[in-house]
């Protein structure tokens, strides 16, 4: 008991520290020397654990969306609507790319131009902003003429661009600029009536 | 004269493989004899005319940002307003990162988490969008208590967001998505009254 209570400590201070690595150099540049270093935990160790560098980054893209998946089964049962969760789940997972390095290095791995086979976070995230909004839509929650698929990709856009740049240079995604991005795009997109926009703009 | 030329077109094969291999592989992977190979060229020469994998990236990033300030350069004359002049650069450059290697290459450079020093074509592109919000805030083009910083970095996140993607997979970044993107955020962002929008969406 005590031995698979330490094997699994070691495993997370594996892959807590995989990520603080791929986060700030990359999946190509990251050593697994310095990924035992920062662990505190012999390359023995790790290959006991992760057979490969590619291993360990599915494990940290899979507890990234694990992450983000609890975040939105959290909030699901208190959101009003479709587009209210939209909206709650992007603001917090921008805010958890600033302090939370394993969904930081897990949306940075989405788009890292050195791993070309991912644990697929990216389209994981990307399906469920564009099923959110389906659900929005039999809802009646979006405006007339509002494509739920091209509104998808304005979003994944944008929500892939501020973590991109966030992960840069973390003062970039101040909660402000998250805020604007739904105020500018909010009013034509929820339906007219919607009791919507100002709620989740001032509740923040 | 003719040494001349025949060295400007060696170097200029340089860049366009660089763009290539970087575009496909990310900074790090990026190896010079791949360079080297696909641009026909030897590894004496590449070193002739650039000392280092850094040299040419640097070269390469800075001729993404001169075809983006030529285009914004043919375009400033006919745009009836700095807002115009926003959306026709932001469309146009869009297009251009799934057509023009050199561009794509530069915008994913300037994201590449194995790059740490950049030549500032990420940093370039973010001063242009909020230094033209800036012009049509001061010719009266924006809705009042539009803030153009936090809506330069909206709009840079989308457009890096539809890059980054893009990158990955061109078919996520049609026309349309960019399109997309202006309709929502345009209706919110400028003056009532400015006869911008409807222009803007239908001459695409």
């Amino acid at each position: 008991m005590v031995k698979q209570l330490r094997a699994a400590r070691t495993r997370q201070a594996l892959v807590l520290a995989a990520a603080e690595v791929f986060a700030a150099d990359g999946y190509a540049l990251a050593s697994l020397p310095a990924i035992c270093r920062r662990a505190g935990v012999s390359t023995g160790a790790l290959h006991f654990h992760f057979p490969s560098k590619d291993a360990l980054a599915i494990e940290v893209e899979s507890a990234a969306r694990r992450s983000v998946e609890q975040l939105v089964a959290d909030r699901r049962p208190s959101a009003p609507s479709a587009l209210h969760l939209l909206v709650t789940v992007t603001r917090e997972v921008l805010a958890e790319v600033a302090v939370d390095v394993v969904v930081r290095a897990g949306f940075k791995l989405s788009v890292d131009p050195s791993r070309k086979n991912g644990a697929g976070f990216g389209c994981w995230w990307r399906a469920w902003v564009c099923e959110e909004l389906l659900r929005a839509q039999r809802a009646g929650e979006l405006a007339d003429g509002v494509s739920p698929d091209r509104v998808a990709a304005v979003i994944v856009a944008a929500t892939v661009g501020f973590e991109v740049l966030g992960a840069q240079d973390r003062d970039r995604i101040p909660p402000r600029h998250v805020e604007q991005f739904w105020s500018l795009v909010l009013p034509q997109l929820a339906a007219h009536g919607h009791q919507f926009a100002g709620v989740a703009l001032s509740d923040s």
